[in-house]
């Protein structure tokens, strides 16, 4: 790594000259430079004036953080000069701030970057040049962020357009379904459902939300209840906070539905808005978008992000271990722009979502636990044809949160439920529903939100029930009179309600 | 009334001449006042001229709706001139719109209304005239409105500040309480619930939702299930449409969460967004406001509006009434800028909402019968100290849906249940906690969203089964030991889990 830093300091005064500074910057930028180095590359103070209440500076390395070294130089100055003159640093920023660095590839296409910079390559080797940021940058190491996210885009240029990883684990046993019916237009038929009053979101009538009701308590009474899952209430509502520590926040933001706040609760201030609601009939959306505020928060993507944030900063029992808990209240939405259909591609969908925390041999332990437990319902409550695949982002196999040595071992990582639903086409050729999942991530998140074991390390995973897909694929497969449903269902569901009758 | 509309109409074509206009103009106009005042009012063409493409014509009325008339003659202009002259009418709009009308009272202070206007009194005549107004403002009557809405201010302020109607139903029976903690004080202490991550939302631990789920279940064995009331699963975000029909937009704008959709979920479209985060470590606000839509939904703040949209349009046969059924899926939500205390007043809360449906004495029927299942179960099953009020906002006691013979014959409106605290202070002095309410709305939202019975009246009404004031209500009653608890609770409560040990 090459690194050029110039940087400017102003002083809280005009009146040092250069001859009492002399001696005092060399020996600061080359202790500071040694010390912030240290092991990882030498540097040094390539130039320096001062000019009024500024100083300018120029710091050069070869490896290690050059601005490391500026900011313990500005601590240093600010001392002694506060000390002996009674003079302090105000402010620092780089005017520019160059690094060199093996991107571990050549970029197919341009690579864009937001702040103001120029990115150059030479073969492998790149050079990123910013100017202009501010003390924050410097103090939050933004640089280094930078440096690793061109390598990642490096990279995924490189798998752009790959499947992801998908390896068959439980083939699926053959059955034989009652037709070819796609089972949301047979309870639009019904009037079990209608297309709710905002896209992609769903409301279940009597008949419909008896059959959701009874999958939520197959779930809890075949699989959670057996293996000691103790419920908990989550609010509905993520903070950004939370999706950052995540990573949602950087990974999937066109996704999301946002929350917005009233910016006032004055009905006074309101008033203009509410007039006109009563006098044309209309939303007025200039007052509206002058009284609601920013985004401030996500409506519920998955459960997993405030389970672990409501452990942050907590250290769990070894008695407490595995922890096994479950949320089924908040909601969860997702942003679909196309590809909605039916009540299995939704903007809108409950899920209950397991979540463990413990030792890695518990979690493996528990992992076998829960896929028998989901084996003995999809055979034998739900009667499915179903499989389960060993899923992997491409791009990640090699690097980042699973490695080669997940994959092949299978540890770390995320398997897939798929279901068959004659309504799309054979087997062969049509695609499967994906219609459960579980994972195990590792200390990813205990490590994000600053979980602790009383001992050892702490690793964790999650699993998703989706009640709309277990309902639809088990409708899409058993069709829709109970005298073919199993037994097992029978008794779960009991007597289906009289629907409401409309003329 | 006296109304004065000055209006201009824009042609197809400026080649007519006055000479040609004058005959048609006059008839046209005479024939509209006639058909359009009727017997509400007599009105005359004060004057009128053309030019170019331009005619301007002044309408004058006592009683009446002028701008009707305008659009009368508009439409019969356009025929003529079209089948004589191959000329249209392309656009019309009101340069001026007087109108006077009794207000029912004299302000006491200024009354502001939106869209440009003025606005006088003498004594209790108003004088209202707005200027410019677009051809929608005629066409949707958006005048009429103004004036209903100036009464309606004139009349409102008569009330500014006076309490709303509350009459005592059921007295409360005095009970033995075990102290005078908060319960949310001892649920945190014990790490049973956490304040959640954004303001107003709590996450309840495994105790604390055991508890909750208990509260539920009770509340369907006990009221919901024996009364025959079928649950439902609607969506979670209201559209402002349905807000619109049951009149919450216009009077409760400051109070909801409004939901955002992205305005795209091409990634390529976020990278600038994703790139800050990564590289910052803090949400782009200027970003993320460019990449939000404005606010296009409502989260749920009550249920009913949704389940009352899903029956719209329908008609409900007479074997389907009385019509039971009841949401537990969307979470409510309403912004409390001040006030918030414990899990008793919060943001975000979740209540079972019974809807009912039926002719009026199927519904006093049913809400006598409700009201006995609730005495049951917060007399036997929870042990509570409690009484019920008939309320009424004040002033609606004399006017709009619900008049002086309801508060009286107490058909319609609705019944309060309200709570002692003892941490609040003493029965007499203290405000005791509305915990639970239950109404008859009469035909307001069968009509609004068009549903009908197959013969007869079709009424409605809802009760809200707020599940965190039955929680805090009874443990700051009861306290939290299980010991305490009457033994009907006790058995639907089973054995407490054993909550997560943090160190």
């Amino acid at each position: 790594m090459e690194n050029v830093l110039e940087a400017e300091l102003t002083l809280s005064s005009s009146s040092l000259e250069r001859g009492l500074l002399e001696p005092l910057v060399d020996r600061v930028a080359s202790e500071a430079l040694q010390r912030s180095l240290g092991a990882r590359g030498t540097g040094s103070l390539s130039s320096w004036a001062v000019n009024g209440d500024r100083i300018t500076l120029t710091l050069e390395s070869e490896g290690g953080r050059p601005h490391q070294a500026l900011l313990a130089m500005v601590r240093r100055l600010s001392e002694e000069l506060g000390r002996s003159q009674k003079i302090g640093v105000r402010a620092v920023r780089a005017l520019r701030y160059r690094v060199r660095f093996a991107a571990g590839g050549a970029p197919q296409k341009p690579i864009s970057l937001p702040l103001p910079h120029t990115l150059a390559f030479e073969g492998e080797t790149a050079t990123l040049e910013f100017t202009d940021l501010p003390e924050e940058a410097l103090r939050d190491n933004w640089v280094d962020r930078a440096v690793q996210l061109v390598v990642e885009k490096v990279k995924r240029q490189g798998y752009a357009g790959k499947e992801q990883y998908w390896s068959l684990l439980h083939p699926a046993s053959r059955k034989e379904h009652v037709g070819t019916h796609d089972p949301t237009e047979e309870m639009l038929k019904r009037s079990w459902v209608r297309n709710g009053p905002t896209k992609g979101k769903w409301f279940l009538g009597p008949t419909a939300a008896h059959l959701f009701r009874t999958m939520e308590r197959i779930a809890r009474r075949e699989v959670l209840e057996p293996l000691g899952f103790w419920e908990v209430v989550q609010p509905h509502l993520d903070s950004f906070e939370i999706l950052q520590k995540t990573g949602h926040l950087e990974g999937l933001p066109g996704e999301f539905y946002y929350a917005a706040e009233p910016t006032t609760r004055d009905p006074a201030q309101w008033e203009t808005f509410t007039d006109l609601v009563k006098i044309t009939h209309r939303v007025p959306m200039e007052e509206l978008k002058r009284l609601v505020g920013p985004p401030s928060s996500v409506l519920c993507y998955a459960q997993c992000p405030t389970i672990y944030w409501w452990l942050s900063g907590r250290t769990l029992s070894a008695d407490s271990l595995p922890l096994k808990i479950y949320d089924r209240t908040a909601v969860s939405n997702r942003y679909e722009s196309g590809g909605r259909h039916g009540l299995e591609r939704v903007d809108e969908f409950h899920r209950l979502e397991p979540v463990y925390l413990g030792t890695p041999e518990q979690l493996l332990a528990l992992r076998e636990a829960l896929l028998k437990r989901y084996a003995h319902v999809f055979d034998t409550v739900l009667d499915l044809e179903w499989r389960t695949a060993w899923v992997t982002p491409f791009y990640l196999q090699q690097s980042g949160g699973v490695g080669v040595e997940d994959v092949k071992e299978r540890v770390k990582g995320t398997i897939d439920y798929e279901a068959y639903l004659p309504y799309r086409g054979d087997r062969e050729h049509s695609e499967w529903l994906e219609f459960q999942n579980l994972s195990i991530v590792g200390d990813k998140y205990t490590k994000a939100f600053t979980i602790r074991a009383q001992k050892g390390e702490l690793w964790s995973g999650c699993s998703g029930i989706g009640l709309e897909r277990w309902l639809t694929t088990f409708l899409a497969q058993k069709g829709f009179n109970p005298a073919d449903w199993p037994s097992k269902f029978r008794e779960y569901c009991g007597e289906l309600p009289t629907d409401v009758e409309f003329l």
